[in-house]
């Protein structure tokens, strides 16, 4: 039988919690963290000289903290790197576009490549196009984000990113050109992976930034005959490894038993990655350390994962997952941050029925922080989708994100786009969360209890 | 003696203001004007390919609106352009930061200039500096602007571009390097030009963008020496002839008498001169269509004057001061557009003591637009500058600037900053006002009058 709600968790450990919580509102959030990650690493796209960097920057940090062990944990993966990229309008009239390549886009010929432009409303119009009307053409995809607190615009638009190129290659075209899967009308392209695999390879594609697409826009309405020159040149690798950094808080009950926090080290290779994802870098290692702080140890263990090459295909939560295959019973729970540094309005999990209470009581505590209580849909963050198949427990703290895809993968994710106070916040939730997880009196149900419940709901 | 202000205007010309305010609200403001400059021509730097595509574009503009008169007028300057320009931190950590050369920089010897970089909090450190600290140095001015509705922060920042390198170079500088003189944390670069002579060209001279800057600014906190590489490739040329363009209403009864509204064609190379000043070039030219389309001429002739090189140090402004030195006399008043497309909080004016009241009875009739009288200084805006020691008399219509700062003469500056409602709102003011100037009873006191009056009350 499970306990009441306000009968969970002991006195003693609700006073810590909020103990921490307090702690953390009256700090920088991991502020710092980000700051020198972001000034002393700046971009560090996963297998570029600057990963190893960061690595060593990540190893050096958590061991300085004093972290009760911080190791490696290798992850291998292709990559991909940019040398340059350009893409002009050359008929009516020409002119030069802000643009970036998407990732795992192939070079063109040196030189470029050129064409007529034929426009699309969306991936969908493109799919549903005669071939004739693709054929040696540059297809430009114009569809707009829409901005959302949850990122939910996100998702429909960027079918264009990941998949745009192999359509338009389907059917014959020349190069994929789109409107930037961002929010925000300066003049800043968004760049992205591509879904990988060996087909992705097949067409240069670009974004262009939304002032650029909106000015091609108004040209093709004009009615004449659009031209676009566009050349990439860029490096795809085969193979390269990387690492997981993680650090740990020695369970002094369990200590086999884990609370994952996590965030990705990577970022991509313009911008500083200040958003995405040194705010999550920065906020998980603050809950981490105002936990180390403390007078006691946890029951459970604490993790903090800082994720490898997230940006180009979930590597280091790949390789995390098979890692962990036999031992996801041990995994109580996992719990991302990577939507930016807005301030934290809801809790949602994905936890056994008896540990849904544990959620309720732990979102207690997190209500002073302006946190609802959300539904029982849970990923845990990108990094943790690997996990997903195991059955692992996830619980998402969700962020407000409304302004999250103004900046995110373009030149303009940088340090000022952080407010600290905002940062502190996400850090006293994180806080809480690992350790009423690790305090717990009831297992979250990772890996078969999980999997039996969901597979039998799906069967009533 | 001078009329009560109600009394002023005859209640025909007033019917008409009023019409005309109405008329322009219901209106686009002149949005598809910038967005067709925007779209088909795009920057238009002053003696670049785009300088006579553009005059080309504005005479036919005109001519098709059916403005009595259209001509050209010539106006010879000195130019520049930019072919590349690059500043990277090369030490402790190497990054490349986002830069623009600034107006008349010299170029650096192919492969670029390396240095240390000296930091000063604004000119005045700099100039306060033994030589010592500077003498082959990379000087780094980091002076902030600051955002206020009237554009006020923006005079002391710029000193630092005015003047910077030619500082720097008298004290053995190497390179000019300074924060942008721009209120957003967007990271652009901030170009904009230097005031010209001889010396101006003796210092390689460059903006970073204000995210670089700070990061700059944290990583020599951190104590280190820091060190640049900065690479400049331009053109210096050193006479180049393009054209204001003037489209006249000819007046009825006074055709010889000009009520002189104006905006400047000319834009900086980067961005598309949308809002510097593709919104001047709609505003006056749509509250000129409103006048043309009545069914009566006015009384004086109305110009609309589209200025050429105002960016590179107001030679189409200098050109038509000349050519109107001895006609000044004619010339009742000018207005420039020149700062953005936010609405117009104020009207201010420099006209002669007897004239200030029709000033009070325009005043009247752009009220309902959320307008109040302002003071009695006014310039007229940056073109007629050159006009102001021949005593022409100036109208300001001040505009809300607190954002105009930050996309002032950046990559940008695009059309979809440019608000069509706001536009209309000026299309309005600049339509009354011109109209009720052409049929103002009282002159303005441009030349001698407003001379003479200025030299009495200096004289008291
Ligand atoms: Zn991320
Ligand atoms: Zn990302
Ligand atoms: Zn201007
Ligand atoms: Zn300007």
């Amino acid at each position: 039988t499970v306990p009441a709600v306000a009968d969970i968790f002991s006195a003693d450990d609700l006073a810590v919690a909020r103990e921490l919580r307090e702690q953390a509102l009256a700090g920088d959030g991991g502020y710092e963290i980000v700051a020198d990650l972001t000034t002393r690493i700046g971009p560090r796209l996963a297998g570029s000289e600057a990963d190893p960097r960061a690595v060593a920057w990540a190893e050096r940090l958590l061991t300085e903290m004093g972290f009760d062990r911080v190791w490696l944990e290798p992850a291998t993966f292709p990559t991909w790197h940019r040398n340059l990229e350009r893409a002009q309008i050359t008929e009516p009239v020409a002119f030069d576009m802000v643009t970036l390549a998407l990732g795992f886009s192939p070079a063109t010929p040196a030189g470029g490549l050129e064409g007529e432009v034929v426009m699309f409303d969306d991936l969908a119009a493109l799919e549903a196009a005669e071939p004739a009307e693709v054929k040696g053409r540059i297809v430009f995809i114009r569809n707009r984000m829409r901005a959302a607190r949850d990122g939910s615009g996100y998702g429909p638009a960027v079918q264009a990113r990941s998949i745009g190129a192999r359509v338009a290659a389907s059917k014959g075209g020349l190069a994929l050109m789109i409107r930037s899967i961002g929010t925000s009308s300066n003049r800043f392209a968004h760049t992205g992976t591509q879904r990988f695999d060996a087909d992705t390879r097949a067409l240069p594609a670009v974004a262009i930034s939304n002032p650029d697409a909106d000015r091609l826009e108004r040209l093709i309405a004009m009615g004449e005959p659009v031209r676009a020159e566009i050349e990439v040149d860029a490096e795809f690798i085969e193979a390269y490894t990387s690492h997981n950094v993680i650090a740990e808080i020695t369970g002094s009950k369990y200590p086999e038993q884990i609370v994952a926090l996590g965030a990705h080290l990577d970022s991509w290779d313009v911008g500083t990655g200040a958003l995405d994802d040194g705010a999550g870098i920065a906020i998980v290692t603050e809950a981490g350390r105002l936990i180390l702080d403390l007078e006691q140890r946890p029951d459970r263990s604490i993790q903090i994962i800082y994720f490898a090459a997230e940006e180009i295909g979930l590597w280091g939560g790949r390789a995390w997952a098979e890692a962990n295959a036999d031992n996801f019973h041990n995994i109580q729970v996992g719990a991302e941050s990577d939507f930016g540094a807005g301030p934290i309005y809801e809790i949602a999990a994905r936890v056994s029925d008896q540990a849904w209470p544990v959620i309720k009581a732990i979102q207690a505590e997190l209500a002073p922080l302006g946190i609802e209580l959300g539904d029982r849909r849970a990923s845990g963050g990108p990094d943790f989708i690997p996990a997903a198949p195991y059955g692992m427990a996830a619980i998402d703290l969700r962020q407000d994100g409304l302004h999250y895809f103004d900046y995110h993968h373009t030149e303009n994710d940088t340090l000022d786009k952080i407010n600290p106070e905002e940062l502190a916040q996400n850090a006293a939730a994180y806080a809480v969360l690992a350790w009423l997880s690790a305090q717990s009196p009831i297992d979250f149900g990772s890996g078969e209890t999980l999997l039996d419940e969901e597979a039998a709901r799906a069967a009533e």
